[in-house]
């Protein structure tokens, strides 16, 4: 069984590597069988070249995760994390996404599923600057 | 399907009933053949009674939930949350642990699977008071 530590540290690599913009970071910490469901709701991206395709997307766009809270382990191969996703709008207004991620571990240590908590009500444009 | 908003609002109604110890307002939350995974990776209580049973002990031990962020839906029925459990370890010192429940929800608007993402690293004695 993966340690909480473990899952914990691998979770903050992941935020770590998603602001560095770093794909390559990002997709290694994934099996090559992963699924992804983000958000939660939504079609699954199966396997090493739609997570590479997602990710690549994802790492592009100028998003920023900060994280909200220590993450969280568990007594099995699952592990959680809370962070705020700071985008722009459509408009170049600042905006941001509350999100909450549950990942699956497996026996190597790599995220099999990942699982990401948001709804269209979690998306807020952010407060002007002064 | 349950809408993001009121699954959030479900899940801020079960931190104020739990910090009420406010047992029944607590399970009437439930489905009848929910499950709970307290931590994930234990065995489940399943069924009204296991539920019940459940929470009159944890809303009985003077346990405090403080919300850490807000919580996150998703574009299914699902929804999550992050608080901080405020206990007293067994020496009566303060303790707390860190928590993110993710929430299942049923046509009905009931919990039919509750997974609490905890660690044994996520216990931590709270720093000694000045």
């Amino acid at each position: 069984m993966n340690s909480s530590e473990n899952m914990k540290a691998r979770l903050l690599d992941y935020i770590e590597a998603f602001n560095a913009a770093d794909t390559a970071r990002v997709t290694a910490l994934f099996a090559g069988n992963a699924s992804v469901e983000d958000p939660v709701g939504t079609p699954l991206k199966e396997g090493r070249s739609e997570i590479d395709a997602f990710y690549a997307y994802a790492t592009s766009v100028g998003a920023r995760l900060e994280l909200m809270a220590p993450p969280r382990g568990s007594h099995g191969n699952s592990a959680s994390i809370s962070f705020r996703v700071h985008i722009a709008a459509q408009d170049g207004q600042p905006a941001y996404i509350d999100v909450t991620d549950v990942m699956d571990f497996d026996a190597a240590g790599k995220i099999v599923r990942m699982r990401a908590y948001w709804g269209a009500d979690d998306y807020h444009l952010s407060a002007a600057a002064g």
